[in-house]
């Protein structure tokens, strides 16, 4: 599904997109998915957790801060929606920084069937099997699109590995997206952001390689817009809720300013 | 007491508002409590939430993000406010999307006294025992005056309905208010916020629907003058903070923007 | 280390700075440690909050919500710092509050070597065995200068005192600090953030009194550039933001803005 075709259904059917996400950016991505048209929640207590899930469109499980509660809450959440069979998106946010961190997505991975992946290059890499630094959350560098290729190949999903250049693929097919502003790497939480919306577009749309590179390059978009008027980093992120929100709101004019490529898998 | 005067209080007197509430609209909740003239604390362990509650001149509990040590705290800290005379503020998110959500607000209010209780209509007829959609944490509609009402007697407290119109009643008198904007509906946490008013005001003038009706009012207006600065959902946020702290710093031409108005039970 | 020499160095290294921090200001915590160059991460499991310590440059411990299981992590975390020589900085918000604020802080210091400790008056003066009035997580006073002497003799430690002006003690020098601006005020999480920006300062130059001046005074700038294009105290904290990222881009005339002195220890 196309980017202005996922908006218009967001904005027509409001789907529920539920999130099992970090502390430090979780107001970012509760406004980010409102401002795609999705309604946010957020809801970890084992005692509703899977009946939230039942009732949402799209589950996003974000590593950001991990602890033993929260990983339960994120495998009975999983299950859950891939029994009800809605699609699961997982950021493994500083996948490998730590041996919790290299466990705890194995962990997920084998308990989960994801619909999509969403990191950054190291973090793929990480779950690529791949040698790569991250250091603390942040990546370190890492070929994308190797490691893309190989992480969607070894877990069934479509993976995307986010940065100036986002790579996407499920194995197969690889897509690039161009889309995108310096200032995304300023502010905390523009990963989890565009995994937010990777996951309200798969509450509409699903998690093919298509759909998901619709989703990245809407929201880069949305950072250029964003920086036209921002000062600095502080600024730049109310500015990219409200580029958000615009495109949403009228998606008419999007498709052509998307920079999104087939590319050899190679 | 009128918003005017609710917020010449605030300004005097700082009082502490305790809030008990959910990590994604917290940060929102802390400085639209500041910015009325309140000094906002969170403190939620069981080690010191009665102690912080009794220091407080109000307590305002949001079922946000519910888990058991959290709601044991909400139990704690309203059951010493009541003792110390503190008037305490519910706000029911998500009352009734799961059956925890159902049971929670009813343990909640059988073993705390409410002096107010803030939702949306649908979060509201929940409570009253009568039919809703909430989907999440977002009502879909619900007959907000009946419900208050409703709610109103059953609870024996004053009950607020927030909308595009909100309802407030304790029972015998129902109030309308007309203020607010529709972006304020476009941001995580207006809810969440406008309560927080509530609950500051509750702090320096009780919860007599006068005193909830003139804290969703003047938070309404303060919505307005926001609206007219924004370019979106983004950039409303930080001037709806704008707008209330200069209200509260300047309160002498607020009444005659309000627009309350005492409705028929009927 | 100066305030230019330490931001370049921040720009240069991009060291990580590990946070144990409250849910209310994370964010904020987390884009001014961005802001200034250092790569923040937050990571409180007791699985892994010992490995992330060991790969940080400094670590920042933050008392704003408190319960069990954080403390046992900040401990964890501090002790596993020291082992590693990784500066600590505390910020001990709410000291003396309640019961449980007077104990943890206690604890914390028996158990872990802070570097520094940047509060607020009446925090430090709780610290120092002086009487103070804290309401909530505000200080109401207390006599700034006498207090960070009389606890950094007390704890071995660099002392900050933020407020109007801020006081810096080891407890043989005083600095004082004259920047900043009132609006700093009236935000939630100034406090917080002003030691975040002392404890990146530390991740590359070490806790001297000279070092967390020259944070204090950095950040104090960055409110006093924000504050010209701020309509209150909604839109000052993303131009905080915005000015922060500026200088740490641009620090060369930074330094003669800096209103640092030395003071009598008397």
């Amino acid at each position: 599904m196309n980017a202005s075709e996922a908006l218009r259904k967001l904005g027509e059917e409001r789907p529920l997109v539920h999130h099992l996400t970090n502390y430090v950016t979780v107001n970012l991505v509760a406004n980010v998915t409102l401002s795609t048209g999705a309604l946010p929640v957020m809801a970890h207590a084992v005692e509703e957790v899977e009946e939230m899930a039942a009732t949402a469109s799209a589950l996003v499980i974000n590593m950001g801060t991990l602890d033993p509660p929260w990983i339960e809450a994120m495998i009975r959440g999983g299950k859950e929606a891939n029994r009800c069979g809605i699609p699961v998106i997982l950021d493994p946010v500083g996948a490998g920084a730590t041996r919790f961190r290299a466990e705890t997505p194995e962990k997920l991975l084998s308990e989960i069937d994801f619909a999509a992946i969403c990191g950054n290059a190291g973090e793929i890499s990480t779950l690529a099997g791949l040698d790569a630094e991250v250091r603390g959350v942040e990546s370190i560098g890492g070929d994308a699109k190797t490691a893309v290729v190989k992480a969607a190949r070894r877990l069934g999903a479509t993976v995307a590995a986010t940065g100036p250049t986002d790579h996407i693929s499920d194995g197969e097919r690889l897509l690039t997206v161009e889309n995108g502003h310096p200032l995304m790497g300023r502010i905390v939480g523009s990963g989890c952001a565009s995994t937010a919306v990777a996951g309200c577009f798969a509450a509409v749309g699903g998690a093919s390689p298509e759909t998901v590179a619709a989703a990245l390059a809407c929201f880069g978009r949305a950072g250029e817009i964003a920086a036209e008027k921002a000062d600095g980093p502080g600024t730049f992120e109310p500015r990219l809720l409200d580029a958000l929100a615009a495109l949403a709101r009228d998606p008419s004019a999007l498709e052509d300013e998307l920079r999104i490529r087939e590319a050899s898998v190679g």
